[in-house]
């Protein structure tokens, strides 16, 4: 029985998605043993000879792991001819959504392990009828999840979002209408199913500067944050905070964690970023199934040019088939 | 004519400032050698037969740079003898808030250079009375100046905060009210004056996620942040932004800058306490005088243990005398 392959989306076909792949594939195939890129084949094709790579692509019927040529699964989204490196399409928006749900479509269905997603250009999509701020928003609701958690892991720091994109000044009441412990509980088992941790150890971050100090600047943590702390460590979870978020980052005290839960995004992308960009993956813990993603844009004005950093894609590739194989220890 | 000499208060007598500063002496006098100690002789005396430490502490009349043993002016506030290793006490307040004043005057008066500011105990200073948030407030009001910044210095980093100990909700409108101009023309006139650098390069840190990708999620950036470095541009200050804030301080991005001026307490301080802790220096820019402190706290648990770093001690020592030797010479 041939293991089951870890489907690649390219993102927008326009943007460096299609270019980091090669790129990896030419200076690291043996990473793709376990991949299939879930694409129409021109999408690489077309790349690859504008950057004058010799790239063999196969074309394959269903999810199918690439063994010595890059295999492409097309799940049935035209011949993709109507790509421009650097310029985004409408046309091509319909291919881009329905390549990223064919592939979580597998994922459920068990003909594939995992999903590793390149970037998109959200404002083509949006245009498209795309209705989802991003990625994960759509993958929970094709997977028919109500909540996900999205996480950023680095050899140095994991961290979790409670929030992520909407303005600062709404952070604070976005926190009080939703459910924290849900969140610590989602990234709890995220780690224990896909990190092969037996018992994480999570911080959660304060929303306020030094915490509020008890009150005087902001009342979340002793409103929200603390009290969701306490309901979590109820169910047996490890989570120690809320914790001042500008020392909790600083060696000798992030080191303490597997992961840390942060209320908003530069809260948690800040420290991350800081200390090792470029080596981030993005993972959304709450699926059915495994999803990592680069942690970069579509950089469309690179497109084509050769000069792109796929460093975040071989991360998120091995971070994929790592949680992956954990997932499946833990279902023997 | 001998030196001005930098003036060096201890901040709360029970914490751990008398202890960095002895240790910091035992191990480095070399640095002493402009230093004047600003409080009663007691304070240094009983932590230092607490510690076991044979360290000579002077008496002086006034303003006087060590040389050999350790300078203590004090400025009339009494024998000191009331203090007690971890244990804040009311009767003590008075004497820090007027060591305080006293050395701030003194570099008013020219008879000191700087000031560098040991960790304080807010919650005892407010019960005596004390009505600022804290040093950098007090040393506005004492020299007359109403707009400061504060800054925090590292090898790697310079952040400026528009905004310091205020409730996350509450930072995009403290921003809309704010002069955000002045902030950024006190910190580029700052570096200018105490860093040697006579074109500083700057960046304005956007406050919401990615920007607030066009208004998206948050306006702030469109009509708050972009307008105040257009018009600082226009008094030919080098700025630019505001640009995101997850990318901003990653590697390769925030060495293109002499500081960043960040919106909000944690988002200067996440990043620059994760890249050096420890190594961090408090700086207030807009003062008539050069002030640096610690960047840590009073650890009032650690007091009379020997067990407290004075690194933030040491580099708040060379940065003022390295800020003070700039203004000298800028002066001549």
């Amino acid at each position: 029985m041939t293991e089951k392959p870890i489907l690649l989306t390219l993102g927008e076909p326009s943007g460096i998605g299609p270019d980091c792949t090669l790129l990896a594939w030419h200076s690291a195939p043996e990473l793709f043993a376990g991949v299939c890129i879930c694409a129409p084949p021109s999408w690489l094709r077309s790349r690859a000879a504008l950057l004058g790579l010799d790239v063999s692509v196969r074309e394959v019927g269903r999810p199918l792991a690439s063994s010595g040529v890059l295999h492409c699964w097309n799940p049935g989204v035209g011949d993709g001819n109507d790509v421009v490196a650097g310029r985004p399409q409408p046309s091509t928006a319909p291919a881009v959504i329905a390549c990223i749900e064919a592939a979580a479509r597998a994922c459920m269905q068990g003909t594939a392990a995992a999903i590793v997603t390149g970037p998109i250009e959200k404002a083509v999509l949006r245009d498209a009828g795309f209705i989802f701020p991003g990625h994960t928003e759509f993958l929970a609701h094709i997977a028919g999840v109500d909540a996900v958690v999205m996480m950023l892991a680095s050899r140095k720091l994991r961290v979790a979002l409670l929030t992520t994109h909407l303005a600062l000044k709404d952070v604070a009441a976005e926190l009080r209408g939703m459910d924290v412990r849900r969140s610590i509980r989602i990234t709890d088992r995220g780690l224990k199913r896909f990190f092969a941790l037996a018992h994480p150890c999570l911080a959660l971050c304060a929303l306020n500067p030094h915490g509020g100090e008890r009150g005087h600047f902001g009342r979340e943590e002793m409103e929200v944050l603390a009290p969701a702390v306490a309901d979590a460590r109820k169910e047996g979870i490890r989570v120690q905070g809320p914790l001042a978020a500008d020392t909790l980052f600083a060696a000798g005290h992030r080191d303490a964690f597997d992961a840390i839960v942060c209320c908003y995004h530069d809260q948690a992308l800040i420290p991350i970023k800081a200390l090792d960009f470029g080596e981030t993956v993005n993972v959304t813990l709450g699926l059915p199934f495994v999803r990592t993603s680069v942690d970069h844009g579509t950089a469309l004005a690179r497109a084509g040019s050769g000069k792109v950093s796929y460093s975040s894609l071989i991360e998120a590739l091995k971070l994929a088939a790592s949680m992956s194989r954990e997932d499946a220890n833990a279902n023997k």
